[in-house]
């Protein structure tokens, strides 16, 4: 950030009165430009034991599997905004389930929520930002070509909850309560 | 937004190519300046049948109670962002338990967490934010003197948990999957 928004102005770095983190401030108008994190908001779209991915057309990870997921628009709810993504990246129509991960990734700036959701029909239809999609047995995922490392902890956590809680009649059950956990930065993993 | 923060020349109003809705465009810098909806990261500070509320000495809602949550910042997780905010309104270190609410709120693009949190000390002091805190018995909360709606929200979850899963030993146990709501505007609530 340079100039003001809203006045044009050069803007400064600096503490405000009151404050404590440094912030950009326009001498000209005094608007302090606050800047917060961005919601990715997608879904982990199900029918029985299969899950949509989409094979990404655009960078970053261009080639590698995601989830359907993607920035948050305002005037829409978090789960409007994961049924959009859905819709646009995989033309496939979705019920949400549960919450089923709230991922915070502070190192870009961002918190990924995933929903659990129940596929509605088999019409999907690759969207611009998609190269191709796939239905993919639960016992069968890409690991090795997984775009990002939450849509990992995401499926990994899908697992376990399918692995530890099969009831009796063999019908899947998911995990009640979401995963919350923090994704540090690359280099800093095990 | 009147300007590029980028290169200070005046911004357009229209929508990008492969986009499907208007943005604030430069002609200058080609720079899109998306606009996202922002968290507020809370607690519901917890001392066995009590809870921490605040004051709000800043407005809107001077005067009114609230719990303590504010705006999260880059480079911190919705946890840190909590437990921080819990610290610079009330002055209280808690512990993290759970989420317990992700609540939409789409008009003025906001997203709000709160957390369950168990206070670990008694040694609170008003922030420059805050009139006053008080630790109120969950059966005689300040109901007509709530500051927001999610506030209200949280708590009446809070209150929900707790009247439907009593132990037989008596112990409070707490909702372990957290409330997900869209709050409409004020005009279109029943
Ligand atoms: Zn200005
Ligand atoms: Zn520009």
């Amino acid at each position: 950030m340079n100039f003001c928004s809203v006045c044009g102005h050069p803007v400064e770095r600096k503490i405000p009165p009151l404050d404590h983190l440094p912030r950009y401030v326009c001498p000209n108008c005094a608007t302090i430009h606050y800047e917060n994190p961005r919601i990715v908001a997608g879904t982990l779209p199900l029918r029985g034991n299969q899950i949509l991915l989409c094979r990404r057309a655009i960078a970053p990870r261009i080639g590698y599997w995601t989830l359907p997921a993607g920035f948050m628009e305002c005037n829409e709810s978090t789960l409007e905004a994961a049924m959009r993504e859905t819709w646009e990246e995989a033309g496939a129509r979705v019920r949400i389930d549960a919450l089923h991960a709230l991922l915070d990734v502070p190192h870009i700036h961002q918190v990924h929520l995933f929903y659990r959701a129940t596929l509605l029909d088999l019409d999907w239809v690759p969207g611009a930002e998609t190269l191709e999609i796939r239905l993919f047995p639960l016992s069968c995922l890409p690991w090795d070509e997984l775009a990002f490392p939450t849509v990992r902890r995401a499926l990994e956590y899908l697992l376990r909850g399918e692995a530890t809680a099969l009831s009796p009649q063999g019908t899947t059950r998911y995990p009640t309560v979401p995963l919350i956990e923090t994704l540090p930065p690359r280099s800093a993993r095990p």
